[in-house]
C-alpha cells in the first residue's frame, strides 16, 4: 500500500507549462488552480516570464524554494520525459499529466508512454494521466482542471475515472444545474492510468473523512483481487458505485476500442465482486442519480417502501418499479391508516401507495399534503419513502418546500422525490440544500432507493 | 362496432354548466373551448344568464336550434341524471361527464353511475367520464378540458388514457417544455370508463388520417379478444404503445385500489396481446418517449445500429444499452470506414461506436462532426442512428443544428440524438421542428429506437 495524498490531496502545487496566455490548456489550468483558492503555495513554472498571471514564476522545478507535493504539466508529448525528469530531480511527490497524444494515439506514444512510466515508477514519483483532465479536491481547494467548473458543490462524494472528455461534459452537466447538483470532494481522472490505479484510491479514500461516498467509471481493473478485497473491507463502512460499461458482448469490444488496453472481462468482474458490497450501475443516469441518493440519504433500515402519492397512476407504476427493484412494498401500522384516513371521505379506505389526491379536495392542499406525508414518513414499517407528487396549481400551497424539509429532519429515512407539474421546479427549489434528492422519473426514483437499500446490505 | 365520431370529432358542441365565472370549472372548460379555435357552433348552456363569456347562452339544452353532436357538462353529481335526460330527449348524440364524485366515490356513487350508463345506453348515447379532465382533438381546434393546455403542439399521437389528473399533469409537463414536446392529434381521457372503450377508440383512430400513432394509458381492458384483434388487424399500419401498469404482483393489486374495478390480469393480457405487435411501455418516461420517436421518426427497415460519438465512454454504455434492448451493432461498409478514417490520423482504425472526438482536433469542430455524421447516417449497413454527442465549448460550431436537419432530411432513417454539455441546450433548439428526437440520457436515446424498430415488426 502506498500514500496517494501527495497527488490527490497536495500541501504544494506547480505546473510546468503554465501559460501568461489565459486562453490556452496551461493557461486555463492555471488560472482555474489560482482563482480555486487553493491552500497551499501554488508555482508557475515558465522559462520565459518572470509572473504568470499575476504570480511569481520559476524557470524550472529545481529553482521552486521547496520540493513540491504535486506538479501538473502541460506541455507537448515530445517535451514529455525532460518534464518528468525534472520532477524527479527536484524530488517531486507526484505528477499529473495532462497532455493527450500517448498510448491513446498509438505506437509510438505507447513506446514514450512506458518510458516515462519506469523512470517515475524507479524514482517513487506517483502518476496521474497522461490523457486526462486533471483532478480537482474541493477539501483543499484544488480546482486542477483545463475544464472550468465554477459552480462546484463540496460534499461528500470522491470519483475515481479512467475518460477525459466524458468526466469533463458529466461534472458540467451536473455542476451548471440550479439545483440538485451532485455533492463532491474529490474528481481524480486518471486517464490512461498507467500508474495511480483504483486500488491506491481505495485505500485512499477508507480514511478520508470528507468522503462519504466512493464512485468509479472505470473500464478495466487492474488488480481485480486486490480491488475486491479492499472493496470487502469497506463494506457496511462507505458505499462504493460502479460504472464499468462493456457489460455486454459488444459493449466490451467497444471498451476495447476506447481505452486502447484490454478491458476486464466482465463475467470475472462479477464474479470477483461477489460479496463485495459494490454497487454496480448501468449507465451514466443511474450513476449520477444513485451517487446523489447515497449523499444525500441516511442509510436504509430496511427494503419496505411507503409511497405517498397524489397521483393513483403514478402510484401503479410506482409500486410496479419497486417491485422490479427488489423492494417490498410496507404495510402500514393501523395508526397510520387512521391518521390517513382524516383526509379521505368515508367511503374511501387508505393503502400503499396512499394517494391521498381526493384529501385536497376533502382538506385543501395544504392539510392534506401535510397528513398524508407525515403519516407515510412516521410509520414504523416503512424504511423508505417515495414521494410521487402532481404539483398543478390547486395541489400547490406555500409552504410545501417547508413541510417537507420538516419531515426531512425528523424521520432518518431516505426519501425520493418525483414531482410533476407546474410547481415541481418551485418545489424543488425550495428543498435545495435540505438533502433531499429529486428525480426526474418514477424509475430513477425507486432505482435510486432501491440502490440506498442495496448499500446498506 | 359504433361510431364514436360524435364523441371525439363532434361538428357541435353544448356545455351544460358553463358558468359565466371563469375561475369555476365550468367557466374554466368553457373558456378554453372558446379560445380554442373549434371549428363548429358552441353553445353554452346556463339557465340563469343569457350570454356566458360573450357567446349567446341558452336555458336548456332543448332550446339550441339544433341537436349538437357532444354535450360536456360539468354539474355537481347530484344534477347528473337531468342533465343525461337532457341530452337524451334534445338528441344529442354524445355527452361527456366531466364531474367527478362516482363509482370512485363509493357504493352509492356506483349505483347512480349505473342508473346514468343504462339510461345513456338505451338511447344510444355515447359517454365518456365521468370523472375525467376531458377531451382534446387539436384537429378539429377542440380544447375540452379543465385543465388549460396553452402550448400543444399539434401532431399526429392519438391518446386515450383513463386517469384524470395524470393525464393532466402529464400533458401539461410535455407541452410546457420549449422544445420536444409531444405533437398530439387526440388525447380522450375517459374517466370511470362506463362507455366507450379501447376497442371504440381502435375503430375510430384506425381511419383517422390524423392519427400516426396510439397511445394507450389503461389499467383494465373491458373485451380483451377484440382488443386483441383490432389491434392485430392494425398491425404495420399505426403502431400501438400500451402503458398498462400493474405489471407486478402488488402492481396488479395497487392498479385494483386505483380504479374501484379489477384491473386486467397481467399474464393474460400478455398472453392475448402476443403477436398485435402493441408496444408494451412500463413508465410515464418511456411512454413519452416511445410516442414521441414514433412521431417523429420514420419507419425502421432493420434493427442494425449505427453510434456516432464524441465521447468513448457514452459510445460504450451506449453499446451495452442497444445490446440489451435487442438491437445489433452495424458493420460499417468499407466505403463509410475510408470516409470516417480521413478525420482521424494515420494510427487509429474508426469502427462501430464511431468516437470521432479526436477528428475535432485534427480537423476542427465543423469538419469532424460534417464527416463523421455524415458517414454514419449514410451508411447501408446502418438502419438506425444513435447520436451520443459531447457539446462543450470546443466541439460547438455555429451549423451544427443545420447539419444535423439536413442529415435527418437526406437520410430517411431513424435517429436519436443525446447531447451533453454547454451547447446542449442550443442544439436543440435549433433542431426543433425538423423531426430530430433528443432524449436526456444514453438509455433514453437506445430504448426509443428500439421501440422504433420493434414497431417495425
Amino acid at each position: 500500500m502506498r500514500d496517494i495524498q501527495p497527488l490527490v490531496a497536495p500541501r504544494s502545487i506547480a505546473v510546468i507549462g503554465a501559460s501568461t496566455n489565459a486562453t490556452k490548456s496551461g493557461g486555463v489550468l492555471f488560472s482555474n488552480l489560482r482563482d480555486g483558492g487553493f491552500a497551499g503555495p501554488l508555482y508557475p513554472i515558465n522559462p520565459r516570464a518572470p509572473e504568470v498571471q499575476g504570480v511569481k514564476a520559476y524557470p524550472d522545478l529545481k529553482s521552486v524554494p521547496e520540493p513540491v507535493d504535486l506538479v501538473y504539466i502541460v506541455l507537448p508529448a515530445e517535451y514529455m520525459e525532460a518534464a518528468i525528469g525534472q520532477c524527479i530531480e527536484a524530488k517531486a511527490r507526484a505528477a499529473c499529466i495532462i497532455t493527450a497524444g500517448f498510448a491513446e494515439a498509438g505506437p509510438a506514444g505507447k513506446v514514450l508512454q512506458d518510458k516515462i512510466r519506469d523512470a517515475a515508477k524507479a524514482a517513487g514519483l506517483l502518476l496521474a494521466g497522461p490523457n486526462t483532465i486533471g483532478m480537482v479536491n474541493a477539501d483543499c481547494g484544488m480546482m486542477g482542471s483545463f475544464v472550468n467548473f465554477p459552480h462546484w458543490e463540496k460534499g461528500g462524494i470522491s470519483l475515481f475515472t479512467q475518460t477525459g472528455i466524458f468526466t469533463g461534459a458529466l461534472m458540467r452537466q451536473v455542476m451548471d444545474s440550479p439545483t440538485q447538483r451532485l455533492p463532491i470532494s474529490k474528481s481524480i481522472d486518471v486517464g490512461n492510468k498507467i500508474d495511480v490505479d483504483e486500488v491506491d484510491f481505495l485505500d485512499f479514500v477508507v480514511d478520508d473523512p470528507q468522503t462519504k461516498v466512493i464512485g468509479f467509471y472505470i473500464e478495466s481493473i487492474r488488480n481485480l483481487p486486490a480491488f475486491a478485497e479492499k472493496a470487502r473491507a469497506l463494506r457496511g463502512r462507505k458505499p462504493i458505485v460502479m460504472l464499468k460499461p462493456g457489460r455486454t458482448g459488444p459493449g466490451k469490444i467497444a471498451s476495447d476500442c476506447h481505452t486502447g488496453s484490454p478491458p476486464s472481462d466482465d463475467a470475472a468482474v462479477e464474479k470477483a465482486l461477489q460479496g463485495t458490497g459494490i454497487l454496480r450501475v448501468e449507465d451514466e443516469e443511474d450513476f449520477v442519480n444513485t451517487l446523489r441518493a447515497l449523499a444525500m440519504l441516511p442509510a436504509a433500515k430496511g427494503r419496505r417502501v411507503g409511497i405517498a402519492t397524489t397521483s393513483g397512476a403514478l402510484g401503479v407504476i410506482a409500486t410496479d418499479l419497486v417491485t422490479d427493484y427488489g423492494l417490498e412494498l410496507a404495510t402500514f401500522a393501523s395508526a397510520t391508516l387512521e391518521k390517513m384516513a382524516t383526509v379521505f371521505p368515508d367511503w374511501l379506505a387508505p393503502a400503499n401507495p396512499y394517494d391521498f389526491w381526493i384529501g385536497i379536495d376533502v382538506r385543501g392542499a395544504r392539510e392534506a399534503h401535510e397528513t398524508g406525508l407525515s403519516a407515510v414518513f412516521a410509520d414504523p414499517n416503512v424504511d423508505l419513502v417515495l414521494c410521487t407528487l402532481l404539483a398543478p396549481p390547486n395541489a400547490d400551497f406555500p409552504e410545501m418546500g417547508e413541510l417537507l424539509k420538516k419531515l426531512r429532519r425528523e424521520h432518518d429515512k431516505p426519501v425520493a422525490l418525483v414531482i410533476y407539474g407546474s410547481a415541481a421546479a418551485r418545489w424543488t427549489e425550495e428543498v435545495e440544500g435540505a438533502d433531499l434528492p429529486v428525480f426526474a422519473t418514477v424509475r430513477a426514483g425507486a432505482r435510486a432507493l432501491a440502490m440506498v437499500a442495496n448499500a446498506a446490505g
